[in-house]
């Protein structure tokens, strides 16, 4: 049994940031995500790599407690290549390749299909809905995406969007989707296609979560060293759901709690390329900086 | 005897939103913030307008209690026009015409020099630190700057920040002043000039507080309707001020509670153009959006 199921693209990333340049490693939002979420609970990931896909890739997920049963090995891996220019706030996009994602049709292993909690990472809608569809009675789905399929899948997606509760994404996403500059009257827009709760990721600058009601403003931690924001949203979206499996607990006061500690596992995220903070990050440290989240907003 | 002395521009703007456009209406770093202050406490503006500078924008300080002696009378008004784009985040600058301050030597008025709060706003260093000299003994002094003078008079600039408690400027302001894109590097190479505090502007996303041990995170006010942000970074600095006049307590938990109240302050004026919605704000107003921000922070 898995405590998350995520569905998203496990990849080999090429990546270049003021602060260095990487070629062909791990990346991906499921891998981001899960590995994130291995802090607090039991994911199981859904995804496909190429027969290139190197091993030691997944014995790392393995090793952090991910069941990676739900990996399937077919032709190619999905590749993304990209940059971020100087203030590192935006990734630009060289060339996505999404290899045997293209045709990948998923079938959820048995011990997922009863997974109480549910992340749909960014990746094609259709593959979104098919997941979603084999999870026999989620407590909590949550789902992500990017401008990629906004343009190119709106109506999939906008599908997809009614069918969870809580609908993650970042600020340029939001204003795209719903056509508006302003983030309140997206969130508001988002509300009404039938999720609870709303939460849009502004990089360095935070979290915002609104649902009906009332609204939520979870502070961007100030990291002195951003080497690669790559797979910090992930980061961000797999703690706070694993943090949520792990309570059991989708009370809107520990959803602020979970995007903390989502906030805390970004900012370590982006400290270096690919997982390699994540690799050495302990739950301790996380604990540590979650205090100091405390500090940065008392007054 | 006034409890603040603000020095800046009190100028006819012109601007251009996606929500409108006005013309030669009231504007300026010192309009704005003295009449943020007012609504805690008694400033004096430090200024000079042309002789085509309309009664009435005089009146509307007076009549909020701002200490208008200060204000010279004097060839041409200070003009500024700009525009903002989609996203509002910044402001494109047309024009700018000094007028009469290109020539402006201030003379403080008596029952200024001896007030114990000093706010420089954006304005040429050189009258910065004119005003600077003529106030006798103050007790905090908090300086506010642009590109403008980033590029142009960046020595006498740095001669202003080596001499204030407080050094405020916008993000973007912070990455060319110190050729960094990370704010936590530039707070740091900020703090080194002299600085107690360093506050970064972020427009919607907030504030950051820096100090040499300590960081603070001030949420933006999620606000739906944003006609338009000019002056509210200027707001936001004139109610801080104009708080920490009132309270006389400078220490850094006064301060955190002070960035509130000019975050406050800062998203009511981004409702309306030039002075529209601070001209019908009342303190009631003020207390009531504070409770907000306490709230949407909590986790």
């Amino acid at each position: 049994m898995v405590d998350v199921v995520i569905v998203g693209s496990v990849a080999l990333d090429s990546v270049q940031t003021p602060f260095g340049k990487v070629e062909d490693v791990l990346g991906g939002a499921a891998t981001y995500s899960s590995f994130s979420a291995s802090f607090f609970s039991r994911p199981g990931v859904v995804a496909v790599v190429g027969k290139d896909f190197p091993e030691k890739h997944l014995d790392l997920l393995k090793g952090a407690g991910v069941d990676v049963s739900g990996i399937k090995v077919d032709g190619l891996s999905f590749r993304w290549k990209g940059f971020y220019e100087y203030d590192m706030n935006e990734a630009k996009t060289l060339s996505t390749e999404l290899g045997s994602f293209q045709t990948f049709r998923p079938v959820l292993p048995d011990n997922f299909r009863k997974s109480r909690y549910v992340f749909l990472a960014n990746i094609d809608p259709e593959i979104q809905l098919d997941v979603l569809g084999q999870v026999e009675n989620p407590r909590l789905t949550m789902m992500d995406t990017m401008n990629f399929w906004i343009g190119n899948k709106r109506e999939k997606l906008l599908k997809v969007i009614s069918k969870v509760n809580i609908l993650l994404l970042n600020d340029s996403e939001a204003r795209q989707l719903f056509d508006t500059p302003n983030l309140v009257v997206a969130a508001g827009k988002a509300l009404k296609l039938g999720p609870r709760y709303v939460i849009i990721k502004k990089g360095e600058h935070g979290a915002l979560m609104f649902s009906g009601n009332s609204h939520f403003n979870a502070p961007g931690y100030p990291v002195e060293v951003i080497r690669d924001p790559t797979g910090s949203g992930d980061s961000f979206a797999g703690a706070l759901i694993g943090y949520l499996a792990a309570t059991d607990d989708i009370s809107e006061p520990n959803i602020r709690k979970a995007m903390i500690y989502g906030s805390v596992v970004a900012s370590f995220n982006a400290e270096d390329f690919s997982l390699e903070r994540l690799k050495t990050l302990s739950r301790n440290d996380i604990e540590e900086r979650y205090k100091e989240f405390e500090k940065i907003r008392r007054f």
